[in-house]
């Protein structure tokens, strides 16, 4: 993988760069939607590539490993060949879905988490190593380390022990990437995460433990649990300012697209997030006009297109009113609709900050912007 | 409204024909996609027209009027405006779902139909003129007659006595369509429906009663609903025997692969069916080499295409192991795939009807066809 950083903004740390993969680059900042099970909830591949321009999806290890599990991964030739989509993919660890998904009989130790399935109940064993292989035969191009992820509120206690923990598991995760390889003739890569809740002092030493690591690319994970947005641009802040600034900083599970652009502005490069598609499925649009609730009776008979200005089939061809019956009615094309649109408009919101940070108009387009699209229409 | 027949099969009675509306031609036979609620379930406009090559689809009067309502409707433009599907709309008359949805509450009088409805358990009341007037403002191209569908079995008494009244509201729903007009500067047209249960002498009196109306296409109801297959061709013929050769016949809520083609060989020329979407989302799939109930384990890494003989994006992109999994772990994009899929088949399958009629090979294409599709895979 090679990170080129071709304009940096001179007001704030935002930077414009290219992400070359053996399954393509990827201009960032960008945001990559979530495609837990290996799709995109209620998108088509089509879709993803020629409405919403998704440059590179997520996929959910903890997921992938239970179902379709990784015989069939692998037997398909990895999991782009599985779910048809031919550019990039990275995987999470899989460790924020087993403290939230798994927490019944869940068992932390110094060798991994037991835990036990949400589909079947079925029991399973999480090592830093077994992640590592677990990903490599997923065939995902950028691989997360097996960390904890702590929850908010979480006393400094408890996050020093995790992240020390954290930070050993990732010693192991090291070890066995390094003498791994992958098994579908393309090359992976691997991203270390910082942790350390909302704490200064142990968000600096793990970003300086995660920067020694010298890896092609660092992860912030912990942050968007439930925090003050103050306590997490302060600590994406301070991170940004230790890890290594000519290498690709993901900051993981982030967020509002106000939350975006802010973290793009303190040196962000990567995002990933369940809101547009979740908020998707409750009725809940971004616009480049505002929020809209569409449940809301006062789009009943609004027949005017669902976002002119962001363009594209599915947001201009559909009506707002049309799309209220769909989503009050439960109808399957309601999230259809909501989902493809609100994954457009994240990926034209990064798109806009990058070619406002290529023509040097990123601070005050952000303003500009912000008020615009956060206001509830 | 006007029909051509162009071609007619010499061994069956099957024939090919072009109805023309003010929406546009429907090439016939043709088998209609359901769209319940102003929407065929889980399938974008763009797919119903592009990928499946629907020419004309169905809305539903029951659900349409109770949500999202003729106010909103006429003040988009009619149905064709609201959800914007621009060629030919069939909508059924209601009766259908009164009898099966509103079965609670239901009371049925010379005057018409008390009934609750389903969302909210508010009342209403349909009646012959008022459905014709519904029907009228939702803005169908074919605007159908609103009877008593009798269930199966129904002793020859009640389907005599209901068959009685479903002709006295024929006069009163003919009435009431010519002393209207078409709201929305497009023509509509009107169906009346056949009735008489399983019994040969009320099919009879039926079709001729109904043909004796002389409108521009007539329909036959009360069939598929439970009775064995030979009766459902055996009244088929008998109606088809009677009816208008000149004009188009609809055979409503049919059917299987094998029933559609049975039944255009006894001179049928328009279906529809809610069969292809809901077995779709159940994951059973009618392909061009038979049928397949995805969620077997033998299709578990069976990465071939979906169906390759059909072509189309959807199935030849997508793999057999790919799709199980979806539907197996209930992601939306398998109901979606899934749905475009069997309704691809189904035009398919239909317009191979029609061009092998044109050939003159309708009979033995029929039967070298139907031995391969509708065997179990
Ligand atoms: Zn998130
Ligand atoms: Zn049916």
């Amino acid at each position: 993988m090679k990170f080129d950083i071709s304009h940096k903004d001179s007001t704030t740390k935002a930077r414009a760069g290219t992400l070359h993969t053996d399954h393509g680059t990827i201009q960032t900042p960008i945001f990559m939607p979530v495609g837990t099970a290996g799709t995109v909830k209620a998108v088509h591949q089509r879709e993803l590539k020629e409405d919403i321009k998704a440059q590179i999806i997520l996929g959910n290890t903890y997921h992938l490993y239970l179902r379709p599990g990784l015989d069939i991964l692998e037997k398909a030739g990895g999991l782009h060949r599985f779910n048809g989509w031919d550019k990039p993919i990275l995987t999470d660890s899989g460790g924020y879905q087993v403290y939230s998904l798994a927490k019944t009989g869940r068992k932390i130790s110094e060798e991994g988490v037991k835990f036990k399935s949400h589909i079947d109940g079925s029991t399973h064993f999480f090592t830093p190593e077994g992640v590592i292989d677990i990903q490599r035969r997923i065939g995902a191009d950028i691989i997360m380390a097996f960390d904890e992820c702590t929850p908010y509120p979480c006393d400094f206690s408890y996050a020093r022990t995790s992240m020390d923990m954290t930070h050993r598991w990732l010693k192991r995760c090291c070890n066995r990437f390094d003498s791994t390889e992958s098994g579908y003739g393309y090359s992976q890569t691997f991203f270390p995460i910082v942790q350390g809740s909302v704490y200064k002092d142990l968000r600096k030493q793990s970003a300086e433990f995660i920067a020694g690591m010298e890896r092609e690319g660092n992860a912030i994970g912990g942050l968007s649990v439930g925090e003050p947005p103050e306590d997490m641009y302060e600590m994406t802040e301070l991170v940004c300012n230790i890890l290594p600034a000519d290498k690709p900083r993901y900051l993981m599970g982030v967020g509002t697209p106000e939350n975006i652009l802010e973290s793009i502005a303190l040196g962000i490069d990567m995002f990933d997030c369940v809101m547009p598609t979740r908020n998707a499925r409750h009725g809940i649009l971004y616009t480049t006009e505002g929020v809209i609730n569409i449940k809301n009776e006062k789009w009943k008979d609004d027949f005017s297109a669902i976002d002119e200005g962001l363009g594209g089939y599915v947001s201009t061809f559909y009506s707002k009113s049309y799309l209220r019956h769909l989503v009050k009615s439960e109808e399957l094309l309601g999230a259809q609709i909501a989902s493809v649109h609100n994954l457009s408009f994240y990926l034209w919101l990064v798109s806009q900050a990058r070619a406002q940070i290529i023509a040097g108009s990123f601070y005050d387009w952000k303003v500009e912007i912000l008020k615009k699209i956060s206001q509830r229409l």
